[in-house]
Formats: structure tokens, sequence, C-alpha cells
């Protein structure tokens, strides 16, 4: 194994979860060594964080900026660097490390507005780093199978397609309670975006149909819900949706839904079959091709494929998770930024979520808040 | 238990899928005997039909209104008749026994064109005899007790309806094959009506909803799909739903969705919980009091209640099935019958569903309908 | 249709659970008509219980012998009997049935004592009448098709045999507490038997295994324990299984396990594939031939046989349950019941268990009781 | 964070699945940074299995005495070694390092032999090393509240204790093949020990029961079976439990179960509620109350406690699995490391199995080789 691969963070301080989801994800295959970190803006709760992580002192950073810049010049400095803010602070800091070569991996959505995100497209396709988003539901392996199996025409033509993400921790207005950080900024507009669910599932559910199908949808018509009161942004969403192919679709979001914790589920209908998929039960991929009984291919089992099996680390029955999905787009990132550093191409089969993907998605958002206004009516989304 | 009550049949010849239904559901519960029928419109198939079903000679008819007449001038002629012929004869059966007083039990949709189902409405309000839908769901125990639960301010204020009826039968072309009579009639917009799976299980998915939740959408937008080539009629919808109370919905029905079979599914959030209730394992209720573990409660079980229990036969984990809650609305229709017969007011805790809840249905089928061709606009329901 | 059969039935009395179940079964097919019944010993309970039945007063008798006796004599006098009375009294029922050339229909276990169950079959065989014993599991469809797939090689040698039957509703002393007439004479050995859930439940987990399989063990090691203080009869039990194939099960049966409704499984391992069954959710088979992935048989669906099939009455999704695999049973017996009838051999294809699956039976309890007092030692079964 | 534990591992080299997941194990919370090997006997797979490892080349051994010895002596030396070698050399490999003061986490079973395991429990009690068990399921979260669930008395007193672990990939001779090295040696007495799937699964179940529950057998009667042609080792065992305290167990292992991946299922009932869980499904745990609803308790959920929070990296819907369980195991030997090594108690709430917990396992292993040789006679556990 070559050496590691040198790693910053911004964002993900004590008590967020998401920056140790990332961090986790990056040890799990040993290809990452977290080195520096703008882990706060607060310089007391950098500091502490950066400590708490064992960074070396001179590599806990308050400024995102200032570490770009230094981590840039010193050597040995960061090879890639982790982004794990709110949402509205993607833009600037992912420009200031994309600037400087360092590769960027960057939690989703991409940002919070979408000229923010075209214009930050624009910049990561400019640039010679990398830009990985973590749409980490793609990193499961039957996730990984099914879209092979859909790319393969085991379901026939796409007719039908039911995405959903519901969860239940928005169902009082606990944003107001002083006791959840992550409450506050993700029902912010002004740090979120303008969607709420919408942007902080909806786009894992459209992305994650996206990915499945190999198909974008061309138009949609989103009724959005803000069902706490004094909320600022939606916690409910109801879409349809079309797809140039003549197949359509449903998705709906919820941060309102008692009793789903993280339903992340999707289900894909074929002339010839159809699929199914939940991610709180993510070893197991139901297969129904028309007329025969029900499949369960389990991952590590004997309906499991190469591509499955080649993100897998333990065999059937022994279950992944939630950070072993996470992780795999980490190493798919890490095979990318290991042969752009050795001046090759990245290989054909590795797979992970682009900056083009974050542009969708924000485009997403943006068109589910732009139909709603207008009672409902199809938008495109293109 | 005093005699049973005599039970005429229209339609439900060999092979009909449905009328086998009805005649066991009628036995079960030992209320009802069949002594009449006209089970066929063809005379052959309706002697056949009547002789296998064991009916007296005399009372196998090859035309309804021949039987309504009769069978209302003998003597111990019939007190009720069931009606599952298609849709379109929903009407015209319909008005000729319930103009002679006789009880209708009839299949849904109510019928295949709205303003028959308003004719049959006000027909129904101004007989004598009751008129009884069999939108079967609704006679499941855990879906009263679902009802109840709603009903008491467990879930709260409702925010989130989500029911789908997913089926995959018709996912080819079989009404073009000639080997299922079935999907002829319901694929042929004369006999079943403008809606195909709106019609078919839409119907049911929309009551269920509406019985469950105790509100009524009132306005819908409908994309409904006919994705097999040259179907007549919808077999796929997606449909957006608003309630006057500020709830919103998704309805989902489909008949082309390989690995369904009979895929009724409702769940319900309110600001205090969750619901959740599949049609294939309908002992089972799960319900979440938001920031509590989910319980399942049992048909039969610790946590069924009175309402559950009154319409249950056996103790939990002793499954009762689609034939049981099938049965619970004829014998519910079985003591409504008898008060009405004894000139007694129908108990309040009796609970079918009515000739309003079919033109509820219908018109549910028209507006999606309607929706539809104005490219999802949203339509008033009322 | 025929002319039904002419039923009468002893015990069942108000309020027993097993009485109104067989009632039921014997209806859904149209098959039976009840009318006679010695529903009670107590007269005045025998009375009120007819009438609630809606039986000819002439019909209703306090006396099984009587009702023999009369029924035996009088034109249109029954045609057969169900038994469902408790335990110990099956023998002298079924006794005066038989010897008047009634067929007997009766709930298990077939006696309470073994040399009874010998008397007993020795009758039957000498008897014209049929003997018919309602080991009801055995009419689920997916039992008969796993029943068929065993048969048929699709297990490839048959291995390891797991059954089990869990139920919780005699966790506390329920039979001292003079609410719950079931668990009295259920923990009676005078009535019960010398086996508590093992005569009970552990009968059927028996007969279900030894169905499916084909095989009927060699010998057993059963460890029984009465774990409710005062308890007479055992109300839990652990059995090791040896069939003479060279197979070993094991076999758990108990009724203070908190969680269990009534948790009847049967699990089969060859050594070309697995087949698991639960009856909680009885329209499931679940197969796997050995390195494939795991496939889900559905009773109507498209892996379900013809075997299943015949016994089925609705399609796939439109889940039947525990009446009517009981029903099963009770059609199967009317097949039976008319082709003797008529003169002619009962149809080849036509399934019940007998009074000789009843001897097995009794003689499993008695093999079990007998193996605990000798600290679990082996003991021969046959 | 203090400087990382430095981690030796001996065996585990390419290809050896165990191996694999120790190093993932050891690498989730960054704990431990795996510095020398001797991951082969064979000089040049060490040599290659270190490369791919990243180990310098001065810290690859291809002889563990070596490793041992010199990692003793340098600057630096390693800390704390992983065993995972065929058991047979657990005793030798585990001696080396303990009695140079290097802490040992090795894999189960402890030994192949009962003699080797009471050596090297003496040894190791001996030791200021500390030696940790990776009876890798205790780690899972929900495990362990169930474990707090039954000390707390929330199951009142045990009865029934149900334990089973499946799995089919033994159902053919795959140790004739050539091709599978797993199996070759797991089914060699000389490696693995007198047990197969009593040593290799049905220790971790014997141990996943003890931990739960609190208790241990006194006695055992155990029926193993060796299914598949020339195998030199149980393949299936049935084994009876009996416990002190009066309640009672049974316990199945079994890797010729097809349909069964890696199927370890606990269920426990007391005489006040019932248990069940299931290692495929592990962030999920079924508590039933008698006479209340089935709850399902989630990781992360709202009936998840501390006990399980404190060993959980993610919320509730974010599934853990199989490796996060394992590195549980591998935090707390960290916990307890750090305090060993700063000269402090190992603090009152670090959990992991012991070198007693490997005795124990050894001889429940030993007792029903024993018992199954004197055809299932019951044999002290002690």
């Amino acid at each position: 194994m070559a050496e590691r691969i040198r790693l910053g963070m911004v964002g993900g301080g004590m008590d967020a979860f998401i920056g140790a989801v990332h961090r986790i994800a990056a040890r799990i295959d040993g290809e990452f060594d977290l080195v520096a970190g703008a882990l706060s803006s607060t310089p007391e709760r950098a500091k502490a964080s950066g400590d708490a992580l064992g960074l070396a002192p001179d590599r806990i950073y308050a400024d995102f900026r200032e570490m770009a810049i230094r981590e840039n010049r010193i050597k040995n400095g960061i090879d890639a660097v982790s982004i794990v803010t709110p949402n509205h602070m993607h833009y600037p800091v992912a420009k200031e490390f994309l600037s400087r070569g360092i590769h960027v991996i960057c939690d989703k959505p991409l940002t919070s507005t979408l000229p923010d995100a075209r214009k930050l497209a624009k910049l990561a396709h400019a640039s010679n780093a990398l830009f990985v988003l973590t749409h980490n539901y793609t990193g499961y392996p039957m996730v990984r199978q099914a879209r092979e199996m859909v790319a393969q025409g085991e379901l026939g033509r796409l007719r039908v397609v039911q995405v959903e993400y519901a969860q239940d921790w928005l169902s009082e207005a606990v944003e107001t309670t002083g006791t959840n950080k992550q409450s506050e900024w993700r029902t912010d507009p002004e740090r979120s975006g303008a969607g709420g669910s919408t942007g902080d599932i909806g786009t894992h559910a459209f992305n994650l149909a996206g990915f499945v199908t190999g198909q974008q949808p061309e138009a949609l018509s989103a009724d959005l819900q803000s069902f706490v009161e004094g909320r600022r942004v939606d916690d409910n969403g109801h879409i349809l949706l079309r797809y140039a192919s003549g197949a359509r679709g449903m998705l709906w979001c919820s941060q309102v839904a008692p009793g789903n914790e993280n339903g992340l589920r999707l289900r894909v209908y074929g002339d010839k079959g159809g699929l199914e998929w939940g991610q709180e039960d993510p070893n197991y991929l139901w297969f129904t091709p028309f007329g025969e009984p029900k499949r369960l291919l389990t991952r590590g089992g004997a309906g499991a494929r190469d591509v499955a099996a080649r993100v897998s680390r333990t065999p059937g029955g022994h279950p992944e998770g939630y950070l072993e999905g996470f992780a795999n787009i980490y190493t798919e990132a890490a095979r990318a930024i290991r042969a752009t550093m050795a001046g090759e191409p990245v290989p054909d089969d590795v797979i992970f979520p682009t900056v083009d993907d974050g542009v969708a998605g924000v485009a997403f958002v943006d068109a589910c808040v732009r139909s709603s206004k207008r009672d409902a009516a199809w938008v495109k989304l293109a």
C-alpha cells in the first residue's frame, strides 16, 4: 500500500454529526490520514476540536483560507480536503482549495444556491483537482448492483420510479430550543439554501434515483410544505417526476413523519422486472423478474455481482452499514486521487458523485421551490 | 341466531374472481344464504353457474330484471342482492333492486361514470333499501383500529398521508391475449369507466385513506399513464392530494409494478405520531408515538382494541386475511339489514361503505382523469 | 353443487375458541350445514348455545350419546360430527359416532392417553366411517407446497429439521384465576393428558414436521419444564429428534415465551436446499436452492404450484389465513365423505390428517413425558 | 486524542477473511496503528502481505517468536498484538507476547484444546498484559442493551434461552476442492480443535447467550453430526442447556443449512418479558413486556439506552454493522490498554470478552464432543 493520502477537513468540529462520519469513512480502508483542519470558525472550538483529534498544533486552523494557503505551501501539505460545513460555505471553501490544486471531497448538497453551484462546477471543471460529492448512498454495494442491473436491461424499459426519504427528527420545532445545532442551520435558508427537507434529504433521494436508473427527470411538479409553525423552509415535499424516456416518478421527502428514522427507499419498475432497496436494511436488494418469484439478493451472497463485491469487505450475513457505504465513496476518491497524483487517468470503474451531480441536486431543489410557489406547476429541470 | 338473510347475486359466474369472494364472504359468519342468481347474461353460463352453486332451478335467472321482478313477488324472495358485474352494470342493476326495496351490496367502483354515480346515490337515498359498497379493505380489524386511533387524536393533527396500491398483473397486454376475461373488461373504458388502475384499485386506496383519516381531499393533481402499448385506460397513476385541514398526501396506484401482488399500503403521520398498515400483512399495525419506540400492534394481541376485536374471529397469531376482512363488510351489512327489517335504526357502531363513499370514489376517478388531461392541474374534489 | 353435508358438533358451546373455528371452517366453502349439536354437557348451556347457532330445538342435545343414537335413526340425520371437546372426551365421543357409521372430524390431540388413542385407531380402522383429525396447519397451501417440494427432492437428502411452536398465553398462572376456562382444562392432566404444551401445541409442531418431511423420528430426547409454579403439566419443552434416514431435528414448544402469539415455524434443510415457513405469515414460503438467492414463494403468486393452488381461494397478495387453512381440512373431508357416501374410493389427491397421525401425536407426547422423567434419555417412537 | 496504540498482527495474510476484519476494526475509531506483522509463516507470503499493508520492511516477520522478541526490544515496539491464526496456534503465539508484556487481542475460539485454554488462562492471569478475546458479537450496541435489560430485571426471572447460529457455506465438501483455505483448516481437527461448527460458531452462540443472560449453563446434552461425507468434525449440532437458576435452553449451530448466511439469533424469555435479536439485522432489538405490544428498539433510536449509545457512532436509521460491532471490541480494548499503560485501573464500564470467556467456550466445545460421544448424555460444564 502506498503512503496514505494527507487529508484536511473544514468544518466538523465537536458535536457535528457529519464531520465524524467523514473521518470514520476516511479511516475504514486506511487510505487517508487526517493531518490538518479548520474544524470550526470559532478559534477556541477549532483548537479544542483539533486537539481532540490529535492534529499537530500548527495544522489546526481557525480560518479555512489560511489553511488552504499554508497547506498548499508547506512540505507534505494536504493532498485533499473534506468540506463538512453548513451548505452555504461549500462554495467559498471549495473555491480556495480547488484553486490551489487540492482535491475536494464535499458534503451535499453542493451549495445553498444554484448560481453558486454553477460557479463551483465551472471552477471544478477548470481545476486539475478532483471534486467528489458525498452522495454517500451511491456507495452501498447493492445500490451499485441495482444500477448495473438496470443498465444491463434486467428490468427492461423503465416505467415507474418510486423514491422516498422519510425522517421524523424535525417533527417538532427543535430548531427553536437552542439544544440542537444541526436543526438550526439546516432550517435556516441563509445557511442551508431555499430547500429544507428537499435540500437536506430530497437531494439524496433524487441523486439515488438518478444513479440507479441512469436517467434524470426533465420536469417536476412539487408541492412543498412547512408543517411546523414558524419553520422557514420546507419540512415535507411531494414531487412528481417526468422523464424524457416516458418513465414517470414520485419522490417524497419528509422530516416530520414519526416512526421514520432514515427511511431512504427506492423502487424501480420496468416492463421486465422490479427492484426494491431500502437504506435501513442496505444489505438486501429485492428483485422480481416479471412472472417469477421475488428474490432476495444479499450483499456478499449468491446473488451479489462483481460490482457489489468490489466495494464489499465482509461475506454475506456479516452486515455492512452506513459507514462502509460512506467509506466506499472515500475509497473510490482515493483511487482517483492516487491515479491523478501519478499522472494517470482515473480508472474506468471508479464511481463517485461529481460536481455535476451536485449541480443537478441544487437545480432539483431550485425547481422544487419554484414549482411549489407556482402551485406545483411543471418546471423544467436541466 | 335468526334465520339467514336470503341473498341473490348478479354477475359472478364461473371464473369470475370477485363473485366467488363475495360468496365466501357472505358465508363466513353464517348470516346469509345464497338462494338466487343472475350469474351471467349468457343463459347457458347463467344456468351452469347456478347449478354449480346448488341454486334451485327456478331461481337461476339469465336476466337481472326478471330476477328483481320475480324475487320481489315470490314468497321468501331475496332480501338482498350482491352486484358483482363489470362496473358499467352496477347502476342499471342496482336501480332495479333498490326500486323494489331489495337491499344492495355492490362491488366497487360504484359506477363507470360520475353521472351514473350521482343518479344511483339519489335512488339509494330515496329507497328504503340499504346500499352497501364493498370497499372491503375497511373491513380489516386493524384498519378499523387505525381509524379509531386517528379519531381519538393519537396521531395529533394530521400532516401527511401516503397511500399506494401496487400490482403487477397488467404489466403486459394480457387483455389482448383472449385468455384473461377480467383484464378485458377492466381495461375497457366502456365497461370499467374512464379510469383503469385509478378506478380498479385507486378508488380502494382513496377510500382507505379517507376511512382512516376521516378526511377527504379537496383537490388533487394527477399524472396518469398507460404504459402498455395500446391500453385504453391508465395502468399507473401518480396523484397529489390536498386536504382542507392543511394535510397533504400522495397516492400511487399501479398495475404494472413487477413484484407487487396486491400492495395496498397506508401510512399516516400527524404531529404526535405515525401509523403504517399494509394489506398483504393485515394483522399488523405499526404505531409510533413521536419520540418513542415503534410498536407492533397485532390483531387479537395486547394492543388490539375493542373496535378491532369486535370484527375478529381468532386470537392473536392466528392470522385472518382478505376473506375475513371482506366478510366483515357482509356481516356489518347483515346487522344493518336485520335492524332495518325489524323496523329499527341501524346500530351506531355498524360501519360499512355507503353509496356516498361510492360517489366520492367515482368523483376521484373523474378528477384524476380531468387533471391528467390538463397536465396534472389541480382539480377540485367535492 | 350437491346438497350440503349434514354436520353435528359435540362440544364447542359459547366461549369455546375452537368450536367457533370449526364452525367457520365448515362454512367457508359451503360444503357443510351444521344441523345438530351437543354443544355442552350442561343442559342449559347446551340449549343456549344451540339456540344461538339457530339449531332446531329437537336437534339440540345435552348428551352426546343421545345425539349419536337419535341422529343415526332419524331421516336426514347428520352425516358427520365435529368433536371439539376437551381431549379426554375425544375417545368416548368418537366411539359413539364411529360405531354408528357417522363420519368423525376430531380436534387434536387425538386423545388424552396413548391406550385411548390406540383403541380409537382400532375402532376407526374397523368402521366404515371416516376419521379426520384437524391438524389444521397441514391445510395451509404453502405447507402443502413445501411437502411436495421435499417429496420431489428439491431439498435433496434431508439433514436438519428445526420446528418450533411458541406462545405466551400461559406465562402466568391464568388457570388459577377462574377467568380462563381454556387454560383450566388445558393444564389439567385429567382432561388434556400428561402433556401440557407438548400435547396442546407440540403435537402440531410434530405433525407439521412429519407432514412436510415425509419422515417420522424414530427416537427423541425431551427436557420438559413447568415453569409456572403449581402448574401440573409442562409449559415448555426442548426436544431432540433422530430420524432413521440420518436426519436430525430440534423441536421447541412453549406457552411461556412472551412476545410469541402463535409462533409455529418450520425450517427444513437438505443437501440441495432449504425451506422456511411460519404460521403467522402463512402465505409466504422461503426457498433457497443451495448456492442461489433466496426466493419468496407466495400463495397465489408466480412460485405457487398446483398443489397449493388447489386449496387456495384468492390470488396472490390477497392473504388467506388460519381459517382458510382450517377450512381446507374440512373441504378435503367433504370430498372424502362425498366419495364414501357415493360408494366410491376417496380421490388420491385428498389430503387430511388421519387417526394414525393422531396416534403418532399421542405417542410423541407419551415419549416426551417418559424421556423427560428419565432425564431426557433417548426414547423410541413407533 | 493520545497517540495511537502500536499494533502488531500474527496471521491474517492475504486472502484471510478474519485478518482483514481485525485490521478494519482496529482502524475504525482511530485508536490503533498497525505497524508490524508476522502475517504468514511462509516468508514470501509474509513479505508480500506486509508490503501490501504498507508495513515497514524491518517490521515484517515470518516468525512470530522473532517478532515478539524484537518488538519487545526496539524503541516504539508494538503495544499490542492481534492473533488471527488458525485456532491451534493461538496458544503458542499468545504465550510469546503475553510473556513479554504485550497486550493480546485474540480471535476465538481461545484454543484448539481445553488443556491449552487452561494454560493460556493461567498465563494471562499471571501477566501484566491484557488479554482480549474477539467474541465480536458482544460488541453490538443492541446486544449490550439486551444484556443491561436482563440485568435490570426487565424480563423478570429467566426461563428460556433459544440461541442459534446457522450458516450454509459448508453444505458441500468444499474443504476437499483445494479452493477454499478457510474451510480446510476449519474442518481439520488438528488445527481447529475437536469441534467443527461447535467450535467455529457454536462458541459464539454460547458466548452471546452467556453475555446477555449473565448466566452460564451448568450442564448440556449435545447431539452432533457430520453430515457431509468424509468431514472430520461436526458441521451441525443440537444442544440442550440447563442452568442452575432453573432456566433451560436450546442451542443450534449449523454450517449446512442452505439459505442461512450468518444467522446468529438469540431469544430470551423470562416471566415478565421477552427479547429477540438477530445478527443479520443488528440494529434492531425486539422487546415484549408480557401483556403489552411488541416494541422495536433501534440502535440510535428512541428506545436505545446509554449503554448502546456509548458504543454507537451514527444516529438511528443509519445502520451500523458487523465491522462497527467488531470495532467496539477493539475500542474497548484500547481504553483498557491506555488505562493500563497509564498505570490506572481499567474503567468499570469497559466490556470485552476475556480469557475466562475463552476457557468457557473451549469447555463448551469439549463438553459437546464428550456428550455427543455418549449419546447426548448430560455433561457438566464448569
